[in-house]
């Protein structure tokens, strides 16, 4: 048996190394284009700040790693040109041989990935102008940041992405200008904790321009972008980072006829598998379904595309597994500030349909006494008849990231604040408080309950 | 109505804030045979060692202040004698006018506490033999080693309150000894997590001399003890701390009829009534239901005893809420190590008769990229056939106590190994690993489930 893999980011190299593993028979091959795969994209902000020490470990399998420890028989340098669902076929260029091959499948997992979005607009491609998509993108910054000691930089976008590398930059001296087409950063949370993040990016020297559109590059020196211009003023700049979010890479299940969704990416079942025989796809090229709405999504998250990644290794070699659906559990820290959030928002809630109640709460993250305590902001959003949790918003400088998966345990299962409410947590006088916050908010939303 | 509550220290405040607000029209009278209400006895060891800067600050409420905030009558220095069921009166004795009066009720609540188990040996009573359990237990400890500099330190037990005594005796420079009685410390945890305190208090200069009794004291200089005789050894003292565990006040409710249980502690119902018409019973002088086996214990924790006594207090003045039971979380730090346990360890799990299967791994905390990664580890324990979670240890520098919540509500809710492994965490990398310890632990145990 033969699976083939295409896509070496995230969740290609997860489906590669399950399918091996489930079926110890079959021959897995991955193609990937470019010449890494196994990349710790998500890592890349905290290498440009300078908190993690080297680029290098972010690359976490080798190919021959890969091929070595997890039996997969890795081709890089190899773009996916075509499938051929009929004759169970696909087309590969060697992009070094300049030559196409065609590779017979039993089962084809497509782990194409997303690409950032792009503005569309002149001098996108100037040489201070980046994203980060990939690994050339990362070095790339890195290069430019080092060689050209750049002093300010405009970052277009408001999403965790933004977030991070406003950090990065922060750290690493720049004067960092943040052009975002919201009132607000932080799209996906609740408005009160947008408002946190936002007064955290200005505390650390982030300049925010809200409500803006960029509408064009102005070309400096050395064929660089000199300035930015948006609907809000016009803003120097030695270095852009667009950062507007991503689109699913779905030209190759398109063209082969594949059902795709609405939102650009490919549908699948809750088996991964899609609308073409022993085709599967899996990782940020793949539309998903929210645990608690019910309705598709994308969303490109890391710990999406390595789970969705081996529930279709493992079924595309024989397994049947099922994913269970996304409850979304975001995490990111904003400078000084843990920000989580599990679950819906209220505007997600109000689209659906669901008559939803909220409560909010500040509370100490451990107990008062000790110096260093600092409080947590725990925002809870639930269905107001049944008390059921939809999602939660948790801000502070400690302890939001780790409650937000007791939350996130609660959302997936269809608790209630009430049984929230009930929850038995450890009171260690260093580390926690007698209440925890988590019970205080849950406490003050079985009030709510109507 | 008139409710009145018996004991001040955490089950006692907390019921009787809980009547007030719950009726407003109640007369609340909490009667306090001390002189301090309120009193945050588990964080005494963090005062002794200099973590916490002031003792004072350990009185969480005056009395002064449960009446003005929380309309509490509370009179300390008044204790209670005699329960009369028949007439609802309690006679109280003013410890100050040396005078009893008889009380009526309409409801009484009683949060009489527990009190630390004694070696019953002779010179128990000498000048330097502590024990902790009350506030003036805090202030002879602490002025103890003010004014007589002690060096040399045994502490006679190995649970929770030897453990942070030991770190806080040494952050103060002592030689501490830990006598204990068992091989091992902290008999609720998993022996492999027993071996890593064990470890870290070797590290850290404790001195652990298990299997260990204590046959007898032998006098110094001083009215004081020298030397303390054990089965494994002599060992020389300045200070004596016992802390064997704690034994409930029960008494009063004994010789006034009340249903006792195995165990010496009060039995109530779901709703904290006791066998008698309008007695109510919270706190550590109760027996508590194991929500997870459903048996009979008790368990001295400050969590319970606030939350009994919320449950108390609410019934008693008109409510009708129930307790869930306990799922028993219990949190300690000893020196660098944080260690967790929630619900049943794999011997009550035998002694219940329920086959169970378990798993342990050490996975980073974070990712392992970042140089302050450390690893922690993750102790499932689970019904073999259906892979119901029953309990957990989790131990390490990092992240132990706050995961333990997720664990809690899962064994809570009656949650399986496999709900554990659909949980969607958050990817931080400053904070969190692409997997999380819990989400491989419980990938690991799925596999288990026969």
């Amino acid at each position: 048996m033969r699976i083939v893999v295409i896509g070496g980011l995230a969740a290609g190299p997860s489906a590669a190394a399950k399918a091996a593993r489930t079926n110890p028979q079959a021959d897995v091959i991955l193609f990937e284009a470019s010449e890494t795969v196994s990349y710790g994209i998500c890592e890349t902000p905290y290498v440009l700040g300078g908190s993690l020490p080297s680029e290098e470990k972010l690359v976490i399998y080798t190919p021959e790693r890969l091929r070595d420890e997890k039996r997969i028989d890795v081709r890089v340098g190899h773009f996916a040109e075509r499938i051929i669902p009929s004759r169970k076929t696909v087309v590969v260029r060697d992009l070094h041989a300049q030559r196409s091959e065609e590779v017979k499948y039993d089962a084809l997992i497509l782990a194409t990935g997303a690409h950032p979005r792009r503005l569309g607009i002149p001098h996108e491609d100037a040489r201070n102008v980046f994203c980060l998509g990939s690994r050339s993108d990362t070095l790339a910054i890195a290069r430019y940041l080092e060689t050209e000691t750049p002093k300010q930089a405009v970052i277009v976008g408001g999403g965790y992405v933004a977030m991070e590398t406003a950090e990065a930059f922060r750290a690493r001296g720049l004067a960092v200008t943040l052009v975002h087409r919201g009132r607000l950063p932080m799209p996906g949370l609740e408005d009160e904790t947008r408002e946190a993040v936002r007064w955290e990016l200005e505390r650390n020297g982030v300049v925010l321009i809200p409500d803006a559109e960029v509408e064009g590059f102005v070309p400096g020196k050395n064929s660089a972008v000199g300035h930015v211009v948006t609907t809000k003023g016009t803003f120097e700049a030695d270095l852009v980072l667009t950062a507007i979010g991503v689109v699913p890479n779905a030209s190759l299940a398109k063209s082969a006829g594949l059902r795709m969704g609405a939102y650009g990416g490919i549908l699948t079942n809750n088996r991964q598998q899609t609308s073409a025989d022993a085709i599967y796809a899996a990782g940020d090229c793949c539309e998903l379904v929210n645990a608690v709405t019910g309705e598709r999504m994308v969303l490109a998250l890391a710990t999406l595309a390595s789970r969705t990644g081996w529930i279709a290794g493992e079924n595309a070699s024989g397994g049947r597994i099922k994913f269970e659906g996304v409850v979304r559990a975001m995490g990111v820290r904003v400078f000084g500030l843990q920000v989580a959030a599990v679950g819906i928002h209220s505007r997600e809630a109000a689209s659906a349909g669901i008559a939803a109640e909220s409560v909010s709460i500040h509370a100490y993250e451990k107990i008062a006494l000790f110096p260093d305590a600092q409080k947590l902001n725990v925002r809870l959003l639930f269905e107001r008849r049944t008390g059921r949790l939809l999602g939660a918003n948790l801000t502070g400088p400690a302890g939001a990231i780790l409650r937000a998966a007791t939350l996130s345990l609660a959302i997936r299962n269809g608790l209630t604040v009430r049984q929230l409410a009930d929850l038995d947590c450890c009171y260690t006088p260093p580390f926690t408080p007698l209440w925890d916050p988590l019970l205080i908010a849950a406490q003050q939303a079985v009030k709510k309950i109507s």
